[in-house]
């Protein structure tokens, strides 16, 4: 189509500084070493298969992103550890930086389709060269995990042998440092324990929950008393007593540090109520973005969990139901570890089981609640300094 | 949730070959290169900004993902020009990789949504470090445009100047040879010239297109010259009149060559016959994948433009409309490339504007259209090579 | 920007005929049925919960892309049921609508994002509103399972009752005829089971291929044992004895049939000889579109099963681990349908259990697999027929 | 896999409720009706013509949707203009349906891939069943367009003539009256204006930035005198001149008022302050929400657009260059509608031209800028009112 002059000039008015020295794009990435990494062991053993070079470049992708991921995530957790996160100022970065890991999430679960256009056939003829190197020791991939809190001891074994034995050296290491330093969780946890409201010298939201679930629970079972006869009512009562059970067991501590120990839950009982306050008054301003927050690590939960299954599937499109070329049993060993013990913050999702009619909660005092639209903000030197990491 | 036994035993039934020697995932996919390779300018210009490692990130993941594009293209492109693309057999090969592109494609499109989590906040903050590094350097590019077949003289300039003045050495000179070596459209356009049913002493199907089709447009003049007057028919006489002329265009191998000359078209007169005949007998069996590839080389061209216009997107909020980075004007220059100037298979496109009536495509004589389901295979021993490249 | 003129005058070059009367684009839609049907149950019980609103458009339009789903399908199920499946031009068309549903499927796999963006805070609002109905009861879904071919037995039971027990009248009638007609696989089936080049008294592919295992198993043991001692020489062996084992398995009909009535293998032991021998031949030109087929299929298994997977993702997150709507115990429920059960061709899957080095496999003459360059086509009248449905 | 009895138990311990009465999942959703709009009028002219029925079903998705997008859109309105937005309790019922738009948006971008498996030859055939039927006619695509805020005045003509005389009676109307009504972009500038740290007895923001560039401007060219001569030199401090020129013109109210006149600007004055205010300030915690807010709605402008474009896209496929059936010039009109005058937002677009240095910004002094970490709310009876449409 043809263009007016005007535009043309527009669109032609820059000036090439590249000429004058300075950093060019390929160095600025080194695609030096980037694009120069690609071997095929096919080739070296003189029988070049065409597709393993599709193989070498996806995997190289995910392993650029998850060191992506990682990077992102270690930047919030020294946000958390270093008490930033108290000055509510950083909690946009938090926010922001967890959100990109979701979306780098979210690519790497659709990037299963550019490998899956290589067929079990084409797979095969250069499968034996790989062995015994393994997806499984991605060292990146299990930092990943200990990262955000998958625990040690809910992990699927790996041919009956703990996942670290599986690395040697340095890498080990790493590894058992990661298991040792504060996960996302735990950095979560400490920071839900800290929800304003929780008080029992302040709003007492935990107390006063309690309180009003069971008097909206026996309201309830006195209108049902007061209904006909029937085989309704009857149900009715049952579901009413269902109820009473339930929300017993959430005011019960003791029955909750068993199901951590048995690791069906895993934040505090301190943290889980905050995590309730958020949810229930989430729109008041102080909660708003915690509350995305919390959405957003269980997407990463989500998420990852997608990961594991578009592996298995891939896996199981790939090999059958044959060995991996590490030597593990393959589809079997990684159908295993779609499974909520590798989502860390199923607490998140299993608040839903506890949600109450919003007459329930309890109300906020006007003269009260300012706390909640009242953000703490240090004005100190530190608080000012955006990036230092 | 719970597992037998016998479940467990599947999944942990592998054996440990790691442990016995051999290559190991790290070391196979090169990862202290890749992974070595984020330096950001920013530290060292003692300002660390976060959100510099990401740009790196995404752009190197660009520069791998063009590398694999790269292969495949070079492996087709090798087929065509090797004269294996005669054993009919290749095709699945040459329909395979083409596909695998343009799933890449999708996920390129995709990937932009990570780096827009970068808000023009955070890129303004280490935008300055990077000049004179710019995308329009990235060699690995404009080898791709040139070997798909984006014509020299079609090219938008550059700060008015030819595209290559930005490259030097060894990167001009290779960018050079690409302008020579034949493209995939001129390779695919050698191959549909050769498709069968187009010759004179055969079929002859392009002298029995047109007989039809002017005998049809004659058929439909005359019928609507026996209706009643009224406004409708004055229309209907002059949609003929334009029909005619369109289709006097289509056979006039005069005006195909003046369109080619002006790059409004692309294809040759007989590539052009071949295309069509394709798309009018796309069930036959020997149609059936050469209409696939078809189909996916509009998907490359689809998907490239709409990786522009995404880009256009995205530099839009980095920069709004500032110059870009290597001097360019920025959001401006990357506009006018979203043109079908850039759209190399632009002639399977708009065949879509010569599509006529089932009943005007020339009828295949059960004895003659034998061709049409029996392949071209040769059993020489190179065609049973099935990797040789 | 500014345009030229000369490129406005093409860009309004249009005559308005809308203007003329006939079918405009709301009519032809039927747009006052589908957007009148948006009825929130929250605001007949006069308290209307905003997002209520989101949940019913978002099931509606997973409803018409099932309806698409099935439309396509059961014109695939034709062209096998009616034979025109032997005329080797139809293939085009079976694949390519069996692509279709496999991209409408990907679609509906995104399309779980968008409902996501409600909150179990926000679906708790308007939940008790919905009771009894619930996702069990969508007929189409369940049509959808009984056309693909997920066979009545390996179902999982819903609150212990049999599937179908949910359905009354005419919709259980709708079902059960749907379990006795030929589902997907078994008209997939019954093709693979014509694959050329079976025929013992032709090309006899599966005495060949089983000859060429043993006698390559037996030259891969004699080699290993002139090997010095060594462990690995003893791993080796046994590794030997295993593949012997393997292979044994796959030429025991028995077994097979064994392994069918159990539910572990779903094709009839002559089907799955089809099956691998297209896997083995993909490149023959008539055997390339077979295998895109074959591929499709399992996309389709693929999808269907992240699509449960996502589901319960997104449900887990809605409602924890409460009971479903319709009375289910929900998440676990869901969760327990994502299951090898539910992959219609499981059996394409295992086959990678069972590839082979490219030199056992069975070498074709060349005087002899001319057939599998011949398509077969049929010049008769039904033949020509494009579009007869 | 065999599964324990436990858990079993587990997934079967639900009740099936329908079985008592009330809503069930197909009359709930008003199946009857979404279900059964799918006339091909193909098939009404007997010749019916497979896809056809994709067709119809893909625009009815796309329709559903857009009153999914339509319904957030107003529910977000309603808030602006009722004055609830002054709560900014609020804040995340906005952000959350704008976002929830946006996932919308980012579907029915990918959408397209679905009916791009129909190719041009498949529409060809029943192309002409549907004159003069056309996209143009979508009432609610311009409804959208209008309360989102794309101005009458910068509509490209359609046929030369207005794009509301494509529509007759009460559509007519109702595309006038939300013409008149407040669009989504008179909204949000209304409310920029009311960012709090504009006013000129308080924080006043805008003449302390104007102060802190120029005098930033000033030293920068001071630095640049004080160099050695040079090529570089006279270079730099032409860019200083330039971006000087820049910035008078931010600053320059008249030059705004004749750009908002000429359509390049659209925000008002003080909007612009408010946003540019927004942005430097997007840390602070009552600016957290407001910035992504602002993010979100580029991000509706840019799905927007990459919808326009796809579309034009597939279009192009369809029919070539041939006129759309409802009589427009077809792909020429549409390309010329993917043009920054239907981007509303382009004035948060181009604010990244004025982006400054971390230190030009003016300081928030610690006793000044509590205002910015304290929200307004107010807790009379109609902010407690969560969902009072």
């Amino acid at each position: 189509p043809p263009k007016t002059e005007e535009e043309d000039d527009v669109a032609q008015a820059g000036v090439n500084k590249a000429s004058k020295g300075g950093i060019i794009y390929g160095d600025y990435l080194q695609l030096d070493k980037v694009l120069g990494a690609q071997v095929l062991q096919s080739e070296l053993k003189a029988n070049k298969i065409h597709d393993e070079h599709l193989f070498i470049v996806t995997h190289q992708a995910y392993e650029l992103w998850f060191k992506q991921i990682l990077y992102e995530l270690d930047s919030v957790r020294d946000i958390f550890i270093s008490g930033h996160v108290r000055d509510e100022r950083n909690m946009l970065k938090v926010n922001t930086r967890i959100h990109r890991i979701v979306m780098i999430l979210r690519l790497l679960v659709d990037q299963f389709a550019v490998l899956e256009t290589m067929t079990a056939l084409d797979f095969f003829d250069f499968r034996e060269y790989l062995s015994p190197a393994s997806g499984f020791q991605s060292l990146q991939f299990r930092l990943l995990e200990n990262r955000i809190g998958v625990p040690d001891n809910l992990r699927v074994p790996y041919n009956r042998r703990h996942y670290r034995d599986n690395f040697k050296g340095h890498d080990s290491e790493l590894l058992q440092a990661t298991e040792q330093e504060p996960s996302l969780l735990k950095l979560v946890e400490e920071w839900l324990e800290r929800t304003p409201g929780l008080e029992v010298e302040g709003f007492n939201f935990w107390e006063r929950l309690e309180i009003n679930i069971f008097e909206g629970l026996k309201a309830e079972k006195e209108k049902i008393e007061k209904m006909m006869d029937g085989e309704d009512k009857q149900e009715l009562l049952e579901e009413v007593v269902k109820q009473k059970e339930l929300f017993t067991s959430l005011f019960d501590e003791k029955r909750h540090d068993h199901l951590v120990s048995k690791g069906e839950r895993r934040l505090s009982y301190k943290a889980l109520q905050g995590a309730l306050m958020i949810y229930f008054f989430r729109e008041e301003p102080r909660f708003q973005v915690p509350f995305q927050l919390l959405n957003s690590l269980m997407d990463i939960d989500t998420l990852m969990t997608k990961w594991r299954y578009n592996h298995v599937c891939m896996v199981h499109r790939m090999i059958g139901s044959k060995a991996g070329t590490g030597g593990s049993s393959g589809y079997h060993y990684l159908r295993s570890t779609v499974s909520d013990r590798y989502k860390v913050f199923v607490d998140l999702f299993n608040l839903a089981t506890f949600l109450v009619p919003r007459n329930w909660v309890p109300k906020l005092n006007p003269s009260v609640h300012t706390f909640l639209y009242t953000a703490e903000c240090c004005d100190s030197s530190y608080c000012s300094s955006e990036d230092s990491d």
